[in-house]
């Protein structure tokens, strides 16, 4: 149970947002990258406009021609009729305005590609909900929510711009998107490459998925990036699960833990020990994927760095059980009450409102079954395999339906893609879902850029001053290969 | 109406059985390409084994989790595990058992690619029906027959023997199909191409759709047979329908046209005329697909070069009406009567009952719509044009569906496939169906082979002492592309 509700929230990818100013204090952990001015440049104004599109329930049946409203967002400040293109976001698990806010890449670039913006709603997301507040009724309602019917809806969109939009038509699109966004971008260039000339897939992991990569290589990353970010650091998380289970194994342990901690709501049962030990992990899990070597501000506002500051906390595992919970309460602090401003710490909360968790879990009990495991020794958690059948009993409990785990590999093509092209598979070393990523090139079409410093698609983030120089060279290649995309298109299909 | 059913049979698409001896007196017509051994090679004897594989209803909702058996074939005579093949028929709308004995070309080259056959029913026909004897009850049963759901019926197929055959999981898989067939062998190498290396689609229309080629193509064609294979004979055909409705405005003109023509069931009313013009239309369109340079047997057995045989009665338009009529029963009893078994015509029937003409009727109206037209200035038909609006009124009416022309297009890439690799486009010249077909290379993988003499998917027929040359070039270059394609694989992907 709680290792479900742990992998539900594992997969709420996250997407932080503009960057702010580092406080001094926290500076000289920034200081590798820091280049001689505060901003390199200006943040660029997101201006966009809401727009929506009448999309049949299920392209892949005929029983129903029940229609709804899917919305998209476009920018089109710097778009040219002449020679542009279009960037097309195929939106992931959540509001699509959160994702068009958190993709500063795509704006940065518009000028220079000379591009329209379009960012679309993943269906059962955000605004676009095939059945309104009916959507997550049953599992007859949430019948259509797949990743085919999610590039059909692109497909038909790209379509109906290119036909309604004097100018569009003859121009070439290329999807780009992060995390699962990432992952439907690879798939929609390899579903529908007559649509888009490419994709950029950042930190897509689209191998994390049955028997392609082995399923502890997640927490054996996230367990790296703590390992290498203060001494002692992720020895000292790895001690603190029996630490825990130590203490409450007394009467007093679940009212001292509850105090010690900081929670909202005490501990009260047994149970409760499973769910915060679930709380924590998410929590080491979610900082390692937006290890950002700046302030940002997503679910609550970071440090720089933040896995850094967090270890500052958690140098010493050789210390008494309490001692050890008072350290890792310091460390959550600082994922948690950045700001100062938090009286109590929630176990209940570690991600965003704008990422729809009952879609994604969902998805997770259909197509995206991706299985996960740790041993305790390659990392710093407590151990957990992967099994199936409660997985699966599991989603049947709750949503009435059951994992299909081998489905994804046969639609996709698994590690099995050569035959593809024009596809950029981006991946920051330090974020976990590398893991299941494309490290390596598969052809001279099929690229993997790695980011050593980089976190969860630190690539499709804004530019900042403090990005690492790795980040800049990862931008620079990937928009010369949209360039000769582009430019591919023009001498071969062009007439604009 | 009477257009709708003629649409429907028209796609009716027909597989003739194996050869038999050409008689002497029509030796004559095939005279061209006879070798110099009446026979150039014995019958290649087809035994096969029958199996069942559970698949899903839907591969694309998780509502429902219930499964059906598709039937499936397997013929591993030649068959090697080292350095063998796999070919794969992507079975199309009927009979499994009757595409696998019609599909002798596959048998012909097993040896040489030590290749195993698979042939594989298309779900909805044959016994491969997924709610059986209800599966054409109403929309909701017929909900789960569409291209999509056939190609995940195949990429779950090949991904099991690939599981289950030992010896088989490192083998090239190449996928075969025409007609219907044909355009899925096409496509499922677009959308799976880590399941095959490459296919072979023979007479496959995959541009027969919305805004591709002009509707009028494929009756232009027919007439171009008619016109070529004897003097005045399409003009004959031309002036017949004239005839038909000056004759049938006089009282007695119905039972006269009854008798003349031999009809089982005599014409009573006058909306029986258009019944009886469309009867005709599709003789003729069903001959152009089937004249083939020798004997053949599909729905009728039928003589070499049918139509030039037909014409032989067709050489003068001149005449009364009366005559002209005479002529086109002998012309209608060449096609119904070769066998001189027929005591009377039957105009409810053309094509063999191996075909699923109501999961084709279905297919037609919801995923599969293809225009056609007739102007009687290109064509030897009466005018008619493309209309849309009819036709989707009828489709609901008939089964309570509409009709989404522009999906296929949308889904399959229409014009714009040249980023797909290794498919083989075969059409015969004569075959009205070469009019939506890919007659020219699009790219030096994606390649036209054109057979001037060649009707439907002749190439896909088993080896004939009467083939033209011509597909004796198409098959020996079509073997040197799969050939190519497993060698290719063996190289780069092999292991056995």
């Amino acid at each position: 149970m709680g290792r479900r509700s742990l992998l539900l929230l594992l997969l709420a990818f996250l997407t932080p947002g503009a960057a702010i100013p580092v406080p001094p204090a926290l500076r000289a952990l920034s200081s590798l990258h820091l280049s001689t001015s505060f901003r390199s440049r200006p943040a660029v104004a997101m201006k966009y406009s809401i727009h929506y599109i009448q999309q049949k329930v299920d392209h892949f049946g005929f029983h129903t021609d029940k229609t709804f409203k899917q919305r998209y967002l476009i920018a089109d400040k710097h778009w040219k009729e002449d020679g542009g293109s279009i960037l097309f976001y195929t939106g992931n698990e959540g509001d699509i305005i959160w994702f068009c806010n958190n993709t500063g890449f795509m704006w940065d670039m518009a000028e220079e590609l000379k591009a329209m913006l379009v960012f679309a709603e993943h269906r059962y997301y955000g605004e676009s909900l095939p059945f309104g507040a009916n959507s997550f009724k049953d599992s007859r309602h949430l019948n259509f929510l797949t990743t085919e019917q999610a590039l059909a809806d692109f497909a038909k969109l790209i379509k109906y711009l290119k036909r309604t939009i004097p100018g569009a038509r003859n121009q070439p699109v290329i999807a780009l998107g992060g995390s699962y966004g990432g992952m439907l971008a690879a798939w929609f260039r390899m579903k529908y490459p007559h649509l888009v000339v490419g994709a950029l897939a950042s930190s897509a992991p689209i191998w994390q998925f049955e028997n392609m990569v082995p399923c502890g290589v997640f927490m054996k990353i996230v367990t790296t990036d703590f390992r290498k970010s203060g001494p002692n650091c992720s020895e000292s998380i790895r001690r603190s699960w029996d630490a825990i289970s130590r203490l409450t194994e007394k009467g007093t342990g679940l009212h001292w833990l509850s105090e010690a901690l900081h929670l909202c709501t005490p501990l009260t049962e047994s149970q409760d020990v499973q769910r915060l030990k679930d709380w924590i992990s998410e929590t080491w899990v979610n900082l390692a994927m937006v290890d950002y070597p700046y302030e940002s501000n997503f679910l609550q506002p970071l440090p720089a760095w933040p896995i850094k500051v967090v270890c500052q906390y958690l140098k010493n595992p050789n210390v008494s059980d309490t001692w050890l919970l008072q350290n890792i309460f310091q460390a959550l602090n600082v994922y948690y009450n950045y700001s100062g401003q938090a009286r109590c710490l929630n176990i209940s909360e570690t991600a965003t409102s704008s990422l729809g968790a009952l879609g994604w879990s969902y998805q997770t009990c259909t197509e995206m079954v991706m299985p996960f495991c740790s041993n305790g020794i390659d990392d710093m958690f407590e151990p957990h395999s992967w099994n199936f059948k409660e997985f699966s009993d599991d989603c049947f409990k709750q949503w009435g339906v059951k994992p299909r785990p081998s489905w994804i590999p046969t639609m996709y093509g698994g590690k099995n893609i050569s035959s593809h092209t024009n596809i950029i598979f981006s991946n920051g070393e330090i974020d976990p879902w590398s893991g299941g990523g494309v490290t390596k090139d598969i052809t001279d079409t099929l690229l993997a850029i790695v980011i050593p410093e980089g976190a969860h698609h630190l690539d499709l983030r804004a530019s900042n001053a403090f990005d690492p120089i790795t980040v800049l060279l990862a931008r620079s290649l990937e928009v010369r290969h949209m360039k000769q995309w582009i430019k591919d298109f023009y001498i071969w299909c062009g007439e604009g």
